[in-house]
């Protein structure tokens, strides 16, 4: 085996120590330091994590250790200084989602990176999840037949932010799922919500998506849920599926249901309804933990400098598209479309 | 006890027996007389009901049996030529929900009720169930604190309507629900759909309702689903509620949860958030048939002269609430408001 | 078709009306008349079903209506005698499970039915429902491999009886069961519970069976529980399937999951452990009511002059294991074995 | 603070690892070293853990770096000979259950544990899990009326062992919580069971306790079931309680539900039945990591010289009732006592 990718890190909070414990533990990696402002953060950090050998209140120390990558997991509204600064000083970055909260911020990324000729890699986690590539395969190979609906719940009491509302926090993840399941973005965005418990900043929102080829999709996300619930939807013409992430063992169903229309030659434009109801199967996968393949697959890019899954410009189109679906939310739903070279929305009516 | 109220049905096909049934099993009542074209149906109520004296495949031969009520369970589009003519001809009327596929006749059913003193009430069944009552006493006592938002799910592999959409088929239940909890009525209204199955027919909508008080709402709506799903969750200031339909004991779910922002006095306008975790509190009811609570109630204003609590202005609203959600359905979600006094749509924007 | 078959029916309590639905609505059969001691639960039947002819409170009479078949749904102590009566008199008879609360009234019965060549048939409801035969089958095709357990759970906050405990009353149903999956009767038998609410009369037993072929079986039975359970759990060497008749739909999950010993051959007589996950799939399967089933079955065995599946000989099996079990209860869980032909129980120690 | 609790430990394979993280964590204790026979497992968690100073093959190694105390998670077969020359060397001890595989073996230790005047403790994580606290409570308050019976279940496709079968494996924790729940020992004691996928070794059992004030317990064991399944139902005269310890919130719920005979003096010894339906509460409850709060405890007992909750007669205790259960598993069933004193077991007929 090549000498180690040898990785920093900008942020060790909340989500931070778990990309840390992963190329801790990666064997063809090694997590060389950390950089966070809060030293209270590293202390702790050291203490779980002995292993780690320097930490740093300014993450420029990074770039004098001889690095290869840095991975940044701090509030998105400073990715894009940091992400620029350590592409710019010879690095290779995985930035946290949203990959910026500006869609001006995150074109910049991409072009920084394609300048600098660095792997710009988003962690929209979804995509390395074992059972959403296995909805995709439902899809592609047809079995679902043709794609009519997509349907996301994301809900729970959850950790509300300060900066970000529940679409920036929560739909990265299903809007990332959404684009890659359908190989696509969408035509026209509407979203409505309302922020309950702090004044403006949204808590709860409904957004509807339309796809090319008439399909629909519809994320509901809310921080402000007495249940947890985390399930994808998705019916076809022929099957339909439920992916419960929430389900220990059983995460995908897939359902053999569904109902066609029979034209009846013998009367005048009157039909009836053919319903079919078959057997419910849920496949065994084998589950690797997603964030894993995630961080494995940041560094295979790095080795082979092909583009990551969910590359720059990925997460330029999911923050695109978060920032049509919040101007829509920001005027009461009014359904937009969107221009994805410029940037621009407009109204869809 | 007063002589009993003779009651007479027209359309006994799907949900008609349902409250035949009813109207057979309630003492104070007796049901004379039923018609419906297909005589089939008629052949088979009657081995299955045996009581009933009469049967007809022409309703106005219910005129002449000396009827003081009607039950009208026939497709909707012919709600309003039947109530018109039972009430024309002196006989209190309910119907089954929705009262009418127009808001025009809906208003003209109300007038005619008005002119000729006859009770009119529409079958919206759930103001008459245990569990929605009880949400109503929780929201009214103030225990949930102030209402943020309510959320509807109805949706499973259902019957597919072929005059119908699922918004006619399925939302008036939950609009129903949502005025009696709410005692209001909606702002604005959007909805978004497609019809996948058969062209032009919508089995798929989501609605988004905005409230007096900032409260939002939100139906989702699918014949085409492969779970049953029918809940409503809401959300207040103090506690949130799950009330499950399917749950064969504990419907009604109370939670003792919340979150709060906390304004931090010695920073810049900086905040935090305090969460709140409490019991859970699933409260036994004593549960009766909600369609029974519904025709007895019929019966009650018939001989007390009171309005019911679902009557034709109720009824009415629905239908305007339905109207105004179908004509955002027919052009992409646009957020309309209504004008409740002249049925007029306007665009919210 | 043949003349109808004439049904009385003795009993119109709790279970007989559900009996007596069906016979009203099976075409080939007529129902005529009701025997009951009490005239108010008479009045009530006539009142929901107007279609019988006759009630009295003298089940004698029935022998006076040209009947062919007779019902027999009364408290379990009364079945011999009014069985009895019925057969000689030259009635086939249908009598709700358990057969008798003695063996040897069971025996008279049967041997009753055979001199006077009368179908004897017991309400073993669960040998008719599509469930059950859906698991006999996965039995019989070797699907689940040999089997190694059975696991029985019946229990709710039930109604309690005064005469028969819990292991009369719904032991019953998964005796018959286990008799039917495993077409053998018990080895063994051991069975342990107390009364909790009422002195004498056990409301909670765990009782335990050996079968041929080292098959275990259990049921816990339990009219003494916050949660209804309804659950068989059949563990093979090759499959497991569970089946939950709560279930609205998928009542059947059959899990292709398993271990199996790797003996190696490189130690001395160690071994280690394979585990087998696959997929789950819950088959749809047809449900017809199964009572509407045993009712069938019940006429169509009085037209072929067949055995019932369910006949006498059967029911006998089932009174002399509950019978067994029963002793055990008494008897602090002795494990005790018997003799089928003559009804004796002994120590299996 | 005074100085830390110097920790060894000794094994490091399945459980081992959890103890260790533990102490590695609470800042009063230090977790100087660890020792395993195999060097594989060492050098794994020297990588996971690079905290600890010191491993080692030959755990005599222990003796000489001035420990306070060890930690014993090897197989149970070897816990005797390990506890006793750690005591023996002056260290307290945490042994993993069960505490011996023998009850002579368990009174060796508790023993030896007083002579050496070392904190022996036995790593009954369940007496220390806030679910089981909070059912003491309940017990202990009165709130759920006398105890009528305690029902549980452990079952799953589980990791078979290959020296101890399943009651040794799983049954320790239920029979602690029984204990520690009910402050009593069991009076009589019987299990049937089976080994389906390994001669000898039985896999499946069912194990039936009396206790004094006329309680029953069952516990059904099962390393061989399609589902998970970890409940607890305990009935009293008054309330129900569920402890379902696979709900990630809601783990218990207590039901106001019940049942009482009410004799009616009217009649010859009749009576019928009172059923109370009431309210289901889940009560909040902030949980804390049970092996968190085990490992503490046993710092603490160090620290003030007291008995641990869980201390070595507690450990015998469990071991004498698993040697009585197994006794009865390999003898069909056999009821059997047993005189704690002298570990003597005998049939109870």
């Amino acid at each position: 085996m090549s000498k180690k990718i040898r990785v920093g890190a900008i942020g060790c909070g909340y989500w931070g120590p778990n990309l840390i414990r992963n190329f801790i533990e990666i064997p063809n990696a090694e997590m060389v330091a950390v950089a966070d402002l809060d030293q209270k953060l590293l202390d702790r950090l050291e203490s779980r994590f002995p292993q780690i050998q320097n930490t740093t209140t300014n993450y420029r120390d990074l770039f004098e250790m001889d690095l290869d990558a840095v991975i940044i997991a701090t509030p998105p509204q400073t990715h894009f200084v940091l992400a620029k600064d350590c592409m710019e000083n010879g690095l290779h970055v995985l930035v946290e989602k949203p990959l910026t909260l500006d869609s001006n911020e995150a074109k910049g990324l991409v072009d920084i990176a394609a300048k600098h000729d660095r792997i710009l890699m988003v962690g929209h986690v979804f995509e390395y999840n074992t059972a959403v590539l296995a909805l995709k395969d439902l899809i592609k190979s047809g079995e679902l037949g043709d794609i009519y609906y997509i349907d996301f719940i994301r809900a729970s009491l959850g950790l509300f932010q300060t900066k970000a509302n529940v679409l920036w926090d929560l739909a990265p993840h299903d809007i990332s799922i959404l684009r890659f399941l359908l190989d696509a973005d969408p035509i026209t965005i509407s979203s409505t919500g309302l922020s309950c418990v702090n004044n403006g900043i949204e808590d709860v929102a409904y957004t509807t998506f339309t796809f090319p080829n008439r399909v629909l999709a519809h994320i509901r996300s809310s921080w402000l849920d007495p249940n947890k619930n985390r399930s994808v939807t998705i019916v076809g013409s022929k099957k339909m599926v439920v992916y419960d992430d929430l389900e220990p063992l059983e995460k995908i169903k897939i359902y053999d249901k569904g109902v066609e229309v029979i034209r009846r030659t013998d009367t005048f434009g009157d039909w009836s309804f053919a319903y079919h109801y078959g057997d419910m199967i849920a496949p065994y996968y084998r589950f690797e933990e997603p964030l894993r393949e995630e961080c494995k697959h940041f560094l295979e890019c790095i080795e082979s400098g092909e583009q990551p899954r969910s590359d720059g410009l990925n997460g330029l189109r999911v923050v695109q598209i978060l920032e049509a679906a919040d101007y829509s939310l920001k005027n009461k739903g009014l359904t937009v479309s969107m221009d994805f070279e410029t940037s621009e929305i407009t109204s869809a009516h």
